[in-house]
């Protein structure tokens, strides 16, 4: 990992549009963490529904196989994880990091680390990503302190909490054009999902020599909070980001900053999203089919106020321009250097529209131009996108869609080539 | 402040029972902060409904002069903060801290930086505690960095948030002994309020020179969360600590280590609440009116488990005892060499005891053995204390109680005396 | 009671106007009903918070005493239904209604009857308002019957449930010019409110021969319910009425229907509402304090589509305007024969404003023309009507105004005169 | 229809116990209904979540045709109501009620009359069951009072309300032996249901010479609610009951007077259920998979208080015993003569045991003592069923389950054979 100061060779890694080929990407699978989802936790684990895990699964190896048919590298998290733990240094660096009294409690800290250390990297991983629960701790490395724990509540009775939101990998990390950011999120639920990710960029041959433009998990970044699915590097030099309950003025300007003062981005375009629920991030309602292609839910991005952001020699080096009552996708359009950009609203009436975008209608991921991945069951508007001309690949949703994700969601692109407007 | 292992002279504020002579108490007046609740934040912000503002200070006002009257010495929160910032360091290390990209946003630093340095001490605390809004700040100081503020939502519309639940004192620091904690809270919406108190227990000259048990603002100290609701030094060596939503096993462990540790406890016993919003810390259901005398709410009481936390040699120096079926009042009077405790119930009828509990019935604050202060409204409790001999002195609690507390918590002993068991 | 179609002589009861002279006025006072409000039950009975019935009995008693100070002759609820209740065919027409197994359950039908019976009319009025619970049937009138109710939840605790909405007299009924309706309300937790008001207009001598317009407690009234909260008979023959969650579009059609018919109104205005809890009723965001002067909460009214509703030959009897984008006080001046409304907008900075709306700030009462009651704590609004000119007599909130009502919410007009416009 | 007390010839519709051989079903497909579920109204109509109607049909047609194959005759719904509606007397009698101005509004029920009258039958019986919106009535039969409408808000803006819980046939009807009861249900959202119920009763030659024990939707009910997910007729004279939010007290005593007073039970056991969103109905927590064979959620069920009531000539005709800390499931093996009840618990750790039972992991159906219809998503609970003898055919969940009920509720049981115990 590279601060951005450093003169270290340029990682391979980097993604220069919304709709070129995808060449490397980053999901996460369905496993322990969304077993510990029950009614009861879900909401506190930003959940809205259980899921049958095993068909979850199922569906997400069908999405894994359908980008590796398509000749995309894919990276799964559980299993990069595996390889970063079976590094010694790496392994030491993230348990030092976790395994703490301020997390598992004094009195457990020996037995917690000493158990995680027996076991073998993959099941290491699994339990940094699943949770370790006090009942998953074996009688070996049980001290009388467990006692407490049994009667703590919620995330308390875990030694190590769950994180079944890296489904979302999108969030965590994203790469924008040339280096990539190591993101502060929202949620308390989800900020143990940063520092596993600094141990891949930190540790791991393939990230390790990554320039990391901006975020650091061992901070406290206060109320500069950033989430990739607010984040879009469309290219020609511009990245769109959704200024949103989960993506804060205070982050964007820093990123933007960085960006401009690396030279990776000339402009950034800030959607000020309403505050909603179904407003979640800029991708739950807007997202590229194709270089000119946006599916759109209007009854959000209507009410959306764009801002944009220019590099300047004055300090702290950021421009702010008021965009008015010009519309998000125009200013989009004219910043790539297009008259203008074909929409696909959500398809079907009131009703399907309105339940569509709630089930990721919107939510689109594009393997090159004019080729996009989907949830099966949002037909309405896979139709209206196939009409356009856009092949829609789909993936079945019924499981993997309770956290409110799609097919943007759940991938990181690492390596998407540029293109041409 | 002095670190724990630190050889100065002890501090004289020192807390050593709860019902012993209270002489020196820290509070804080309702105020701006109350100013900003609205139907529509007041949730995010912890409290239940809005406040009539000049009226919670009339209320508030009358309390501090009741106990002016009985001899205390009061300590107002604004005005201890302002005597802080008007030490030069004092402001400069504060501000440092505050007003940073994180927090007011890029570009917006230098200009609240400047606005803030502007004011007197007593106005810079007014907004230190009562947030500062965007719209507060002077043309003269704006940037056009302003813009994205404005079309931020919730608390980012501040570029300092408001603090109102500073109302309640009682929870950020616990003097226990002759030592101090400075607490991390459980909620987002009061993190802000422990790097106040960590200012003055650094620079203000009637607080510097206090033990510091545990806690520092500047750390994050992830589940080990710790709020003095939860904490009563009972005397004779004995903390209680309930183990409760907003208190965890990973803090009140470490404290007692701490306790134990400095020899300034032997016996901590440990409530542990059942998770329920009424039993949001153990003072609103339990609290002392005299030597052998509690208020207790038995509904949430009887399903209290109890631990006992003892000193030991073995690392990390806790030994855990689980109580089992042993009620939680027994095991306090047995601590104190009390042959038992005189419970008092909440009063009134199923519908009025209810109702009372949540009115902070049972969180009466003691001025010495048999004298306490409650809310005027719980007028069946109220009635079953005096009953008992207990003189109550009532202090209104139409406006403060709002927030769900009562006097309990919004005093913060500095010094009270021991008492006989 | 007279159907609209009578030809019996006019009661004199009749309300004429808003802010008219007030003559007569009915109201209810806090009582055993709010005794049984607690934290768990009070969202099932609508109130946001419990009450310290005392106090608020205390506040209510200085309304009443300053309404009748002022010449009105005040009618309150409890009273009123005692007086009903004396009358032996009244009290047979309501047990006979009220005590049957499909309320107080099989096999205790007669048990609740006999100790119902027992009681001197006072009594039974207390009961009938502030609902019977299981525990209140004394040992001789139980039945074995009673251990399934121990066991029962929410409401079905109750032998006749708790009415504490009835404070909020203005609802139940309204008189409209010379007639009254018997509103069907929207929430379950109200549906027993009308039923009382029947026997009262039923059997009352100075109640029975009163017009009734619409409405009938006996009867389903499906989709139809209205609440008086919604509705002003404004004078000139004019009515508004909001059209919100409460007041259905199927109702206040029914009720200008039968106002045409009788030739009561010629005008009836529809006040659209946006769907918020603070936009609940039409008078919590605007009341009339003097012939033209109106207090408006902006951020919900300026949300308002305003129809007009007037007389046609053509059945059923009314002809709808969409009045577009002209805001709903200009329509409501013109009806009225004035050039314009003046706009008293609730006071102070965004945060007062939006509590002062919640605190029923711009739910003001008038006595005559120019002069109006509403609670103390909305200081800013209150500044804002007396610099207009405006004489405002405060009452204290703090108990009160915790169903979301103010003194328009509180009183019933029964006689108030017309004004000139 | 023939009242209790009617000498018609018995109808050949009867359920003699809970897993005797199925011989006719009531079921109801997913339809338009559903495809009015948005994320914003789905609460107001009791779905968890919204569906993709489209796979929804599907699954419930493989459960249907899976019933079909094992030979029992399915009635559905859609088609049941259209042959009623063939009938003109019928279809006058059931649009008499329903189109009327309390539900459509004034001024609108000439023309929605008009346009539902020239529909075939299965066309009205889909807008009967699936809602007829505003938007839905052609221009040819509206009036300006459709103005208003589209003002309106929530089911308001229907003339006809969609009834998406229909799909749950067990709650609206249930036979209990050789008669039937049309229940008043809890939910205002599932009221037109039972009306819907008593056309086919009135008027379906199939349906018409049933007995009914209890119930008429044209009558209000009050506190007499009654849901068939808690009723349970299991066989040797004894009903089981749960006595829940849904089914009360008022309502479940009155039922059993019924079945006493006709000789059509002899024994009624009450559970008392605790107030749990989980615990619905007593079927969500408690069904049969073969004579002697239940499948358990124990974490609800061991908090139940059982009653049981039996026949007595004192009038109301209802004797209570308090069975006090018997076990439920130990009162239900004696009333059946056995020596007890095989348990099956919900499978899997906490997590999965607590996620099976919110899918309807308890909520089995049987086809014939042994063999059980569940969702295919209960992996743990099935896998348990299956090791303890029993025969398990799964249906497809993730669309069906998200009104939170499995088989047990979507089947509502016209011909069930006795079974020896």
């Amino acid at each position: 990992m590279n601060s951005t100061r450093s003169g270290s060779a340029p990682s391979p890694l980097g993604v220069h549009s919304e709709v070129g080929r995808l060449r490397k990407v980053l999901v996460c699978s369905p496993g322990l963490a969304h077993r510990r989802l029950t009614p009861t936790n879900s909401d506190d684990l930003l959940f809205d529904d259980v899921m049958w895990v095993e068909n979850a699964q199922r569906d997400h190896a069908d999405f894994v196989n359908k980008l590796t048919q398509r000749g995309v590298d894919v990276v799964e998290l559980h299993q990069l994880l595996a390889e970063t733990m079976a590094i010694p240094d790496a392994k030491a660096w993230l348990l030092d990091r976790k395994i703490v009294p301020n997390e598992v409690g004094l009195g457990l800290v020996d037995g917690t680390r000493a158990f995680l250390e027996s076991l073998a990297p993959r099941e290491l991983a699994e339990y940094l990503i699943g949770g370790l629960s006090t009942a998953d701790l074996p009688d070996d490395f049980r001290s009388g302190y467990v006692s407490l724990a049994r009667e703590g509540i919620g995330a308390r009775e875990y030694l190590m909490p769950p994180l079944p939101n890296t489904l979302y990998t999108r969030d965590t990390t994203c790469w924008l054009y040339g280096g990539v950011t190591l993101n502060p999120l929202y949620w308390p639920a989800r900020h143990g999902e940063t520092l596993l990710m600094k141990a891949v960029y930190t540790f791991h041959p393939d990230f390790k020599d990554s320039t990391v433009w901006w975020g650091d998990p061992e901070q406290d970044w206060g109320q500069a909070t950033f989430e990739g699915g607010d984040i879009m590097p469309v290219g020609n030099g511009v990245v769109l980001m959704g200024m949103s309950e989960r993506t804060s003025r205070q982050a964007l300007t820093q990123v933007a900053a960085a960006l401009f003062h690396n030279g990776a981005a000339e402009h950034v375009i800030v959607a000020g999203m309403p505050k909603l629920r179904a407003a979640m991030h800029l991708d739950t309602v807007f997202t590229f089919a194709d270089r000119d292609i946006v599916t759109v839910y209007p009854t959000i991005m209507d009410a959306v106020h764009t801002f944009s952001l220019r590099p300047t020699t004055k300090a702290p080096g950021v421009e702010i321009t008021d965009e008015g009552t010009t519309p998000f996708v125009d200013v989009v359009a004219k910043s790539l250097g297009l008259p203008g950009l074909r929409v696909i609203e959500t398809g079907g009436d009131a009703y399907a529209s309105e339940r569509q975008q709630w089930d990721s209608g919107n939510n689109a991921v594009a393997l090159e131009p004019g080729v996009v991945f989907t949830y099966d069951r949002n037909t309405h508007t896979n139709t209206l996108l196939r009409k356009a001309g856009v092949e829609v690949i789909t993936i079945v949703g019924a499981e993997l869609g309770r956290g409110r994700g799609g097919g943007h969601c759940m991938t990181c692109p690492l390596i998407r080539d540029a293109v041409d407007f």
